[in-house]
């Protein structure tokens, strides 16, 4: 893998990750771009005592362009994209429009009350470019490509968590109209956020309560559980395992563990890298035959903090879809989105077996 | 007002309430219904250490059928719906489709992990039919009907608190295509859940240890701030305050507080639902004008656990709705359900000031 970093011409960064260690990536951004204006900012819910980013400035950001106008394709002569290069196989830039940014400031705000304290949405928002084939899908990448974004990632995560004041980085990608992707060519994205997230931070305090009370790591424990039961289990290979939580929140939903704990992306192995592309191509493909028609889904990496002192956390992938039938989707309703209590209308065993069945 | 009970052809029971305490309503439904076949489970995700509800009978359920199909408009000679009476001012009735059910049963299933203990989907959901007029709204109500319903909510409240095993109550609406629902007659639901939702245990939580940190109510102490900055106060009376939350998850919200703590709907005074009914007709007319079309939105009551010894909860209305521009829907996207960490496109003072000027 050879990693090239350059600059955008309002002064992002752009990073190129080449599976050819010969490969030579243009480095001049030829465009006029105005200055990236970015006020994110960071309020504390009083009641549910979280931060909420603020981005006001995102209500313009781009919305389904119109294919020869993909701001995510390379670059020719006649029409400059965010990717200054004639071709490339993973880039990875700043977000014009991001949520948080190195370079936020909140000089001149004050806290909107003392109950209210605000802060500067400091952290990085990056795109990541999976292929440069805009019809292509994640799904459809050969292994040692999938296998570059893998690497990609992982250097993602160790620069991004070297940060001073980044407390996690979130990989993920979201697909599908349905779910108001904005953008159709195969891309993903990584938040660096300057807190840990509520749902990590939940789930870290259910799993040193667990280690409290049973002396063992809860997610070791379940995946060991999953594995002896198999009933929900889609797919497994030496280092991971593909199964239906059994208390899934979402009508299709997969989880993806690596059998030995480890805290972030970094730290897998060779093996464990090739393996996870290996068990990820293959559920995405079962995913996408699930309905007969590309199922919109988000893959969330759940990786522990950059503090990870009491190593708690336990690297996974979180795979899901809203659509509960080829042509119904699940709507976050009154008891989800007001009462955080999930609904879910597929019983995972059933999921399990129809996905086993692709 | 006027309540009458019944039964519906399956079993399911029916509550009329009437303005007019003369009214007599039809207690006889001439259908023949297929017994209501629920086996709604819930399982206790190990990770997040929270109930979800699973309710697989519920695929079926009807979906936007046309106008003269409507199941919630009045039932004519030639057509029977789920309320057999030729007119009414508030019905409600069970679910046919509930994710929640005091038949629920889980006789001959098991848990499917020893660490993912299952229960039966004990509890109730109602629906709750604002008008007998298929085309009017919510905003549209006179202000006597819009009471009637708020009487309706506190008697279903009291009634479903009595139950042995609900441990909380949730009326709420949610209105509008955009975000999934799937009959457009003006409607409500009540869930009756056999567990304290993980969003109040989490308000909960956050209000005991700021009790023990401020030594006061930290909703209390939040409406006075608010109502003293008066900068994102959208309307008030002298009993309740509307105003967007300084740090709103969600492109337009409001939350409505009335100025005495109480737990729950029943507790309200006269006066005070009256003063309710006149700031909510307001506040939803605003919010209809704000992008010259109904908005859609969610309208969540956060009442008390049923046990409330610690008076720890504050009652309280959050409308919201996922619009974030004329022609543009906030999605949950990846941050948000992945990480649970949310990102809001407007600024809430910004909103304050629309709603105030509509």
């Amino acid at each position: 893998m050879k990693r090239t970093s350059s600059t955008l011409a309002d002064g992002r960064e752009i990073l190129y990750y080449d599976l050819d260690d010969g490969a030579v990536r243009e480095l001049v951004d030829p465009r006029r771009l105005p200055p990236v204006s970015t006020a994110p900012q960071l309020r504390r819910d009083p009641f549910l005592d979280e931060w909420v980013m603020i981005a006001s400035h995102r209500q313009a950001r781009t919305f389904l362009p119109p294919t020869d106008e993909c701001p995510l394709c390379p670059s020719t002569p006649t029409r400059h994209t965010e990717i200054p290069a004639s071709d490339y196989d993973v880039a990875i830039f700043e977000n014009r429009f991001p949520s948080l940014s190195t370079r936020a400031t909140t000089v001149g705000l004050t806290d909107p009350l003392p109950m209210v304290p605000m802060e500067a949405g400091f952290g990085r928002c990056e795109v990541v470019c999976f292929t440069s084939d805009h019809t292509s899908r994640f799904a459809d990448l050969p292994a040692a490509h999938a296998r570059l974004v893998v690497d990609a990632w992982a250097d993602r995560t160790a620069e991004l968590s070297a940060i001073p004041g980044i407390a996690q980085v979130f990989c993920f990608e979201s697909r599908g109209e349905e779910i108001g992707v904005t953008l159709s060519h195969p891309h993903g994205q990584i938040y660096a956020y300057p807190f840990v997230t509520p749902r990590t931070s939940r789930m870290l305090e259910v799993a040193r309560a667990y280690r409290t009370r049973a002396g063992s790591d809860v997610f070791a424990d379940l995946l060991a559980a999953e594995r002896r039961a198999g009933e929900r289990v889609v797919a497994d290979n030496d280092h991971w395992t593909a199964f239906v939580p059994a208390a899934a929140r979402w009508p299709v939903e997969v989880h993806l563990f690596p059998h030995r704990r480890v805290g972030s992306i970094p730290e897998l192995t060779d093996g464990e890298r090739d393996d996870f592309v290996s068990l990820y191509l293959d559920v995405l493909g079962r995913f996408d035959r699930l309905f007969d028609a590309p199922l919109p889904y988000i893959s969330a990496w759940h990786q522990a903090p950059v503090d990870d002192a009491e190593q708690l956390a336990h690297l996974h992938l979180q795979l899901f879809s809203v659509r509960r039938a080829a042509d119904k989707l699940k709507y976050l309703a009154g008891s989800e989105s007001g009462m955080g209590a999930f609904i879910t209308d597929l019983l995972p065993e059933d999921v399990a077996g129809w996905l086993r069945d692709r």
